[in-house]
This record gives C-alpha cells, sequence and structure tokens, in this order.
C-alpha cells in the first residue's frame, strides 16, 4: 500500500521545523520576559465543553471522537451494527460521541480557569502553545490541524494589560523581523455607532457591511446597508466615517464629532485615547481602524488585528481583544480578560516569502561536527572523541556505516549541511593530531581534541 | 454547569509544566548533541496506517474520529438517523471513520520516511516529541493522552548506533539525577534459546514463562512451561538460565555454553560482547537481562530497557531496540532501524517521589522582579522600567490593577514567588533611586534602574 496522511493535515521534516522551533521560541521568550506562565490542556475535550460556544457553523467544524467499541470500519452493514449496538448499550446517549478534538485554546482556557480557581493566583497570566482541529474545507493557508499560540490575562480589567500586550507582540514581530501595522478598536464604538444612528438592532449588519469597506467600496457598502433596511438618516450619519482616513489623532476627533455625547461611545474613545498616549514607542505602526470587528460576538471592549504590510499576500497573523465574560459560561461570571493570539502558519509563510529566516538557523539547530573514519577500529576511536565534544556541549555524530569510501562519508556531511568533518585514521590515532575540514571554506587543519573542541567553538 | 475533563485526560498547570519542559529539555538537547533532528507529524491518521500494526487488542485502544457531519450527540435517534445518512452518502465506507488519534510515534514515523524517502539523507536520525492517544483503562500512572519522546536511527545496521544509544540515555539520566539500570537483552538469543531446545514453535511461549521468572520463581517457571507443552528434556536445558545470576562476563560465558554452536546463538553473543566491550564508561549500570524480551513480535535485535533501582515503585521508564523491517509494511523493504522511547509521565512520577526537581526550577522559569505601584501615574511609570529590564532579558510584570493596597500587591509577589519587588511612587519617580526588596531575605535596596538591572542579573 502506498501510505498518505489526511487532507488538510501535514508532516514537518527537520528544515521546518527549525524555522517552526525559531518562531515559536521568540514568542515564547517573549510571552515569560512578560511574566505569562504555560499550561497545557488535554487535545480532547468532553462534547458538552466545546458545543454551543463557536456558533453553529462552528459546532459542524469540531472533530468527534468514536466510542472505541466500533472497529471495523470496513464492513457498512458491520459498522451500522455495531453503531447500533454501542447506541444501546451505552449508559447515555452521549457516551457514544462523548470526547471531541478542542476547536482552539482559548474555550478549553476558560474550562482550566474555572476547574482550578482555587489554586490560581488572579490577575491569571498564561500562555498556551498547542494545535487545535477543525473539520473546514483545506485551502492554501488554511488546514484541519495547525497550532495556537496564545496569551491572556484574566481577572483584570486594567488598560495596563493591553499595553503589555501591544508591547509584546511589537517585541515579537520586531526580533522576528516581520514589518508589521498592529491595527486596534473598540467594541463599544462599534456600539455607540449603532446606537448614535439609531439603528441598535442593527450593529452587526452595520459592521458586516462597513468590514467590507475596502474590497467593496463607499457606494458598496451604502447598498449593502439599505438592502439591511438601515435608514437613509442613519447611513447619511454614517458617512463620515466611510471616509475615515488620515492619523489616529484625526480619526479620534471624528469620532468625537460622531460620537460626543454617548456615554458608551466616550468610554471606548477614552480607552482608545490611553492605548495611543501611552504606545507612543512602539516599532510597529499603531493604526485605529474602526471598520476592525472580529468575532464581534465575543469581544466587549478593545480589539487586536496584525497584518503585514509587506509581501504580496498580507493575511491577519496575530488577532486577539477583551473579553468580560468568558467563564460565565462555565459558571463563575464576571471575569474580564484579554489575549492575543499568534497565527504561526501564516507568520512562517510571510517569513518564507520575505526570506526573513537567518542563515544561521540550520548551522546552529544542526550537528556542528562529523566524525568519519576507515575501519571499525577508527570507528571505535571516534566514540570518546564524540563524548568529549558532547561534554562542551558541541553537537556531533559518527559517521554509523562502516565504508571504505570517505566520498560516501563526505556527501553525508554536505548533504545534512554539517559544517566541519573531522577525519580518524590510523595516523590521526597515534600522533593525536586530527584533520578538520571547514566545509564552507574547504580548508584544512591538524589540531588535538582540545584545539579543535575551542576552534569549532 | 461544572465543567471537568474526559477520564485519562489531565490538564498541566504552570509549576507542573515547568518540571515537564526541564524534563523534555533536557532530553531534547540530547538528542540534538548526538545529531538526531526533530520531525512532527498529524495528531490524525488514516485509519488504515494504524490498524493492523499494533495486533488485535491494540487496534481496539485506537481513539477513531467521526465524520464531522453527525453533530448532534444528544438525540439518540437522530444520532442514529444522521449516522445512517451519512452511511449512506460517504463516498467509500471509510470515510466515516477515515481518521483516528495516533496510538505511537513508530508507525507514523515510518510512514513519514516511506512518503519522504527521496528527501531523506540515509542513515536518518529523527527525534519527535508528542502526544499520543490510547483507550485504554485509565489506572495510576496509566493515561489515555500522553507523551511519548522517541529517537530513532534509520537505515543503518551498524552496532555503533546502539553503543551512542546507550551513551545517550546514560547523559540524559544522569543529567537529571536519576539513578537507573540500562537492562538489553538480544532477540537473536531468545531465537536460538527456543532452537536449541529444539522447540523454535514455542518461543513466545517460552519468553513470556521466562519474563516472569522473578514474579513466579523458577518453579513457577517450569509448571507454565510444561502446560505450555514444552518437552521435559527442554525444560532441563533450560534450568542454567533460569539460575541466571552474576556479572554480565558470567552470563555470557553461561550462554556460550548453552548456545555455543547455534549460528544464531553466536551473532547474537557477538553483538552483546560488542556493546559490553565499548560501555565500559558508562555511569549507569548496564546489566544484560536474557528475560528481557518486551515486544518481541516485534524487535529483531538489541531490546532495551531502564529501569530506575531507587524509590519505592520501579517502573520501566525507557524501552526500545533494533526493528529489521519496520518501514516494509508502507513498501519500503530492508531498512533495518534502531530507536528508544522515553517514558516522561513515569520519569516525572519517579523524579517527583526522589524530590530530583532543582529548587531553582520555579525561579528561573518564572517572573524575576514585580512592580508595584499607587496609582495611574505611578503605574504607567512602570512601563518604560519594565521595557528595560526587557530589554536585557530579565522576566518582569507590573501588578495591572489600581489599587491603594502595597499589601495585595506584596501577596501577589509571594504566591507566584517572584523573588523582587520593585515599588514605583512618586519619591521614586522624581529621584529615580527605585525601591528593590529581596523577598527571599527580606532586604530593601535603593537602586538606580542601571544598578537594579545588575543586581537582578
Amino acid at each position: 500500500m502506498k501510505p498518505s496522511i489526511p487532507s488538510g493535515t501535514r508532516d514537518f521534516g527537520p528544515e521546518v521545523m527549525q524555522k517552526r522551533q525559531y518562531i515559536l521560541n521568540t514568542i515564547r521568550q517573549n510571552f515569560e520576559l512578560f511574566g505569562y506562565q504555560p499550561i497545557e490542556t488535554p487535545a480532547m475535550e468532553k462534547i458538552t465543553t466545546l458545543t454551543g460556544k463557536y456558533g453553529e457553523e462552528g459546532d459542524q467544524l469540531i472533530f468527534k471522537i468514536l466510542n472505541s467499541r466500533i472497529h471495523d470500519s470496513k464492513n457498512k452493514d458491520l459498522l451500522k451494527k455495531e453503531f447500533e449496538l454501542s447506541l444501546e448499550s451505552s449508559r447515555n446517549s452521549e457516551e457514544l460521541t462523548e470526547r471531541a478534538l478542542r476547536y482552539d485554546l482559548t474555550v478549553p482556557f476558560a474550562r482550566f480557569v474555572v476547574m482550578n480557581q482555587g489554586q490560581l493566583t488572579f490577575p491569571f497570566k498564561r500562555y498556551q502553545i498547542q494545535p487545535v482541529w477543525r473539520a473546514d474545507k483545506p485551502q492554501k493557508g488554511r488546514y484541519r490541524e495547525f497550532y495556537q499560540c496564545d496569551a491572556d490575562v484574566i481577572g483584570s480589567n486594567s488598560l495596563i494589560n493591553e499595553l503589555e500586550l501591544i508591547s509584546m507582540m511589537d517585541k515579537c514581530f520586531n526580533e522576528l523581523k516581520v514589518p508589521v501595522v498592529i491595527k486596534f478598536n473598540n467594541r463599544k464604538i462599534l456600539t455607540a455607532i449603532s446606537q448614535v444612528i439609531e439603528e441598535p438592532g442593527k450593529i452587526i449588519d452595520i459592521t458586516v457591511a462597513i468590514d467590507k469597506l475596502d474590497k467593496i467600496g463607499k457606494e458598496g457598502v451604502n447598498k449593502e446597508l439599505a438592502e439591511k433596511g438601515v435608514s437613509e438618516i442613519a447611513i447619511d450619519t454614517l458617512q463620515p466615517l466611510l471616509d475615515f482616513k488620515g492619523t489616529n489623532t484625526e480619526k479620534v476627533s471624528i469620532l468625537k464629532q460622531l460620537l460626543g455625547n454617548n456615554t458608551t461611545g466616550v468610554e471606548g474613545i477614552e480607552e482608545i485615547e490611553y492605548l495611543l498616549n501611552h504606545s507612543k514607542t512602539t516599532t510597529a505602526i499603531l493604526e485605529l481602524d474602526i471598520t476592525l470587528a472580529r468575532g464581534l460576538n465575543y469581544y466587549t471592549g478593545t480589539i487586536f488585528e496584525v497584518k503585514t504590510n509587506a509581501g504580496t499576500f498580507t493575511p491577519s497573523i496575530l488577532g486577539g481583544g477583551r473579553y468580560d465574560d468568558l467563564t460565565g459560561i462555565f459558571g463563575l461570571p464576571n471575569m474580564s480578560g484579554v489575549g492575543i493570539s499568534f497565527g504561526i502558519d501564516r507568520i512562517y509563510d510571510v517569513m518564507e516569502e520575505l526570506n526573513l529566516f537567518p542563515e544561521s538557523i540550520s548551522k546552529t539547530a544542526g550537528v556542528k561536527v562529523l566524525f568519519t573514519h576507515f575501519d571499525a577500529e577508527s570507528q571505535n576511536h571516534c566514540l570518546s572523541l564524540a563524548a568529549q565534544l558532547r561534554a562542551q556541549s558541541i553537537s556531533c555524530e559518527i559517521y554509523p556505516d562502516l565504508t571504505k569510501k570517505p566520498g560516501k562519508q563526505f556527501d553525508y556531511a554536505n548533504k545534512k549541511n554539517i559544517p566541519f568533518v573531522c577525519t580518524v585514521g590510523s595516523n590521526e590515532m597515534t600522533t593525536g593530531l586530527y584533520a578538520l575540514k571547514d566545509m564552507t571554506s574547504g580548508t584544512k587543519h591538524q589540531l588535538t581534541i582540545n584545539d579543535l573542541i575551542t576552534f569549532v567553538k
């Protein structure tokens, strides 16, 4: 049989792994620098924990795990019979698909906080880097199994958390050398707008329409608004927002004119101004974007989205925001939280396209020295040499097979791009002087093992 | 609703995570020092890739993933109806449970090697650290979701690989300070024994019986052998093996007497002697144990098992061995490989019981400095201070909420055991001299931000 993997899933070979680890380590180090602590939750959650949290569409994308009683998947009739059997015998109807694969890291995090509230110190800052699964139609850049990389603080409604998150994402993308725009908005602005134009019930329709501005243009948006039954006066009042350009300060003043005396609006504007006044030193461009509305039904305050402003495609590579009652669904109300999620698959694609991975990665992550030899005796001699290098934290390996052809061993070094090759023969063993070849420059050196160690370091 | 997680699964909080990461990082660093490269495979494999590789029992422990069309698990009848519907509409009977969760990392690795043979450099050395899933009955130390931590080299039958694996496991457990016995055996010895006593067909019965020696004793083993129909002469010939004691050298000479002129036996003994002669410097005890037979149907040469010789319970914390045709099942024959798998859950339990985790872990992994304050102004002042510490790779955080009570902020530091607290008030802001409290000793210092950085480092 010719083996294959399920559509929407991927294998990661050594080279890709090293690049992914470079991204994840950069982000992880910054998470810890900012005081976020690691947690992990199981891939399997109770189905009741997940369903009803992601909307009806989301629910259908949850991968459910079959009761293990059903094991023959070849025979349709047998499968049906077994299914009915286990259906009868199951203590409750849920036993059959009691478990499901997590759809994101946010709901499991809320579940974790509620279950462990006694042991946790609040405000609780956690980070979590694990795969999630979605039965989505696979397409370029969209997978059925992919990593999420989240940092959240829960149990604090202070805006300093938003500031810290901004400087953390800024530091991460700066270190990864990915040029980005940090877009932000505030749910309160969107609420206020719908109130001011006296269409509070149409907040979602309005946001969805405004969200399309750069795609379908001003006329398109107005058309859609009319279709959705938004009144003419309302549409007229909205116009300044559709010409919403200029600096953040200019945008804020437009908002003040439009929402000036709406309480929710005033709150939202205050929060926006606070973030702008204390984020003056970011390397990234910080842009107020009132069309930004991701996960509207979910966020209650600040909303974040990061895009790269370089490259041919500019996908969203980070999303996040403030939620005021995430743990409420599990019986722990009034826990305000805010968090961000890095899309590391997309960050990877962007870094590949812009060629941002440092040359050094493979060299530093890979093997430094390969020991080559001519016979069993010289191969065994390599064992103690390798041990001495490893004691000095130098990664090395011994060519495992016995071969008369040194060429074959050098090919191996080239293919794995190992920078140094040390050849051990009878001369080397007697003199204690080893031939070290620099595979990049081609130069050769005669060194004692100690000099070799210092040289390679 | 009161949330919970599926039986046999676990959440890992910050403290446990830091200890697990300490174990995994130690092992990972050594994998890389010995030239093993990281790969990852998807949690989901095609069901056809997994079934038939783990024996009938194993197959029943594979978690299968339900076709996502079935989403309502509350209503039995609806569930049944949906199941039948998707059964009819499925292009082939497997679509319904097309996918399953991986049961181990070895079969996915074999599948990976076969699919990527064109791009790989052989001998291929890979390591892989990922969770696996088994629908086993949960009990102490046995979980339905747990990590495996594997290193394998494939495409080389040289015994130097076994030597390198021995020195790698020795180095790992030595650094983790876990006192261990590295037990090893050779499948060829077991084959030879069954041939010599002229019961080649009974090799499994014989090994299973001998494997119980320390539990049921000599008489028990002989009784079981008789029951299994092993001839009296055969049982007599076996007796020296049941009194199999003494040094490795003594054991080898007993084997030589018993198997001396059996070709497979001679091979096995040669391999054993080679390993013993070149592993004289191990810190761990290296013990030849001919009753060791784990995964007999699977291994073809050397067999490894590591146990700790301290603590109240001495579980197997590592297993592995040589397999001559793992990729054959996927159409790539004659690829000999050898590998080991660390049982990190058990290593964790052993280290907890023996109290082997260094004090330093939480201190080094956690936050170094907490900034406390009295009002919005002093809190905002902390932002630039925190940035300066983080630029020097010092992990720190700012107490997020505004509170008049310094006590509350110090409690937070104590609970998260943060070693230093820096208090910022109006005096500090004007003088640029900050009050730093060492939470362990209780001593206080007045420092400029630069002195504070040097002091904390």
